[in-house]
C-alpha cells in the first residue's frame, strides 16, 4: 500500500517507522511518503494561512499548497503506476472512523491523507477529498494525531503486517465483544490471585469461562455490542447466566 | 499540571514535544514525565510481558513492572506535594473519551497515563487505575497514540496553552454544532469562489449564513448533535429553512 501523507509537520510521523509501520516498510509492504506542503506555497515567505473571509478569530489553511502538493504527488504516483485512491481529510465532522473502515481501508492500494491544522482551512480543500474521517467527538491541535491512529489501526489489518498472524483476528470489536480479562504469570501477585479456572488446565472449562467473561464484560460496559442473533446456543446460555448475576448485584 | 506517562516507548512521545504540549511545558503550565517501565522490571532480561493463563497466542504485560513504576513515581510526587491525580489506562474497553471528557480532564492537577502494548495486560494493572479511556471502537498497536489523543486534546482546554484565547471555545463541538464552512483567499481560487455573502462586510448576514450553514452540516452530518431545546429562536427559525431546502433535495 502507498501512503501519501500531507502535514505542515512531517516530523510527528517519525517515531510510526519504530513501531509496525516500520517493520511494513522494511518489508515493502507500505510505502510512506510524508510532504510538507509548505514548500509548496507560492507565497513570498512560505505562508500556508490567512485570515477568514466574514471575519473570525485565527487563521485558515489556503487551498493552493496543498492542492499543488497533492497534484505532483498524484504525477509521481501517475508514473510508477499507483492508482489514484481514497484522500482522506481529517476532520472532527467526518465519518467516525471504526474497525470496519480500518478493514475496509486495509484493502486499498493507495490512500493519502491531509492534515489540516491551526483553526480550520479553506473549505475548497475538499475538492480534492474523497473521504472526511474522524476518530472521535474531540478537538485536536492538528490532523497528524489521528491520521497516525488510522494509519496504525489500518495497517495491523494488510495480511502479514504483524509478526504473529494469530493476533489480528481474537482482539476487542474483531469478535463483536469486549474481551476477557486475561492474566500473566506470577498467578499470585502481592496477594492478587488469577482466577483459579484459568490455571486448570481444562480447555474446555478455560473457553466457557473466556466466552462468560466476555459477555459480562461487554454487558457491562457496551451493551450497544452485543446483537442476540449474531451469538451462538452457549453464549445465548452463557450470557442468560450473566445477566442473572450482575441484575442481582445492582 | 503534572502528567506522568508509563510507556515502553518513550520516544514517540517526541514530536509532541514541538506542538502545542512543548510550549505549554515552556510556559511550566504542563510538566510532562514520559518514564520507561522496562527499567522497572525486576526480570533479570528486563522483560515485561510473558505468556496467558489458559492459553492464548500473544504475550501479556505483566503487573510488576508497571506497579513499581508506578510507586515510584507516586513517591517522588508526594515530596514535591503533588495531588494523587487520576490514573487513566487506555483500553477499547473504556469509557468514551469526548470533548466533556477532555474539559473535566483539564481541570485535574495531575494525571498518570499507562500505555498498554503487545496483545494486552494483566488484569491485575487495573488495581492502581482509576479510569479506563478508550478514543474509538478500533484496535491499535499499543495505547501511546490514544494516550497523546488525549493529552492533546486536554491539553487545549487548560487555560494560556492556546495563544489565541479565542480559538477554544468556537471549534465544533464547544458549541454543540459542526462549524460552517469557513474560506480565506484568493476569493476566486482557480474558479472556486467563496461564497458572496462572506464578501459583503454586513456583519449581521455573515453572521445569520454561519449560524445556517453550521445547523445544516450539522442536520446533514450529526443530526444527534442537535439538541433543539438548546436553539435560540433565530436559530429554530433557521434550522426549519434548512430542513425544507435539505429535504426538497432528497
Amino acid at each position: 500500500m502507498k501512503i501519501d501523507i500531507l502535514s505542515l509537520f512531517p516530523h510527528m510521523f517519525d517515531p510510526m517507522k519504530e513501531s509496525i509501520l516500520g517493520k511494513a516498510i522494511e518489508k515493502n509492504i507500505i510505502d510512506l511518503n510524508i510532504v510538507d506542503f509548505r514548500k509548496y506555497s507560492v507565497d513570498k515567505h512560505h505562508n500556508v494561512d490567512d485570515y477568514i473571509f466574514g471575519g473570525g478569530a485565527g487563521m485558515l489553511l489556503q487551498p493552493q499548497p496543498i492542492l499543488d502538493a497533492y497534484q505532483e504527488i498524484q504525477n509521481q504516483n501517475e508514473q510508477s503506476n499507483i492508482p489514484k485512491g481514497k484522500v482522506i481529510l481529517m476532520d472532527p465532522a467526518g465519518k467516525k472512523f471504526n474497525q470496519h473502515s480500518a478493514e475496509k481501508l486495509s484493502k486499498e492500494k493507495h490512500l493519502t491523507f491531509i492534515c489540516g491544522h491551526y483553526e480550520g482551512y479553506d473549505e475548497r480543500i475538499k475538492s480534492i477529498v474523497t473521504d472526511e474521517y474522524s476518530i472521535g467527538d474531540f478537538i485536536l491541535t492538528g490532523g497528524e494525531l489521528p491520521a497516525m491512529t488510522m494509519i496504525d489501526s489500518i495497517s495491523r489489518m494488510i495480511p502479514r503486517v504483524l509478526g504473529n498472524k494469530h493476533s489480528a483476528p481474537s482482539d476487542s470489536f474483531s469478535s463483536g465483544l469486549l474481551e476477557a480479562p486475561e492474566y500473566t504469570r506470577p498467578a499470585n501477585f502481592r496477594g492478587m490471585r488469577v482466577p483459579p479456572v484459568l490455571l486448570s488446565g481444562d480447555h474446555k472449562k478455560i473457553k466457557l469461562w473466556r466466552q462468560k467473561e466476555a459477555l459480562r464484560k461487554t454487558y457491562l460496559r457496551r451493551p450497544d455490542l452485543i446483537h442476540r442473533d449474531q451469538l451462538s446456543d452457549t453464549q445465548k446460555k452463557l450470557f442468560l447466566d450473566v445477566r442473572i448475576e450482575e441484575d442481582q448485584n445492582r
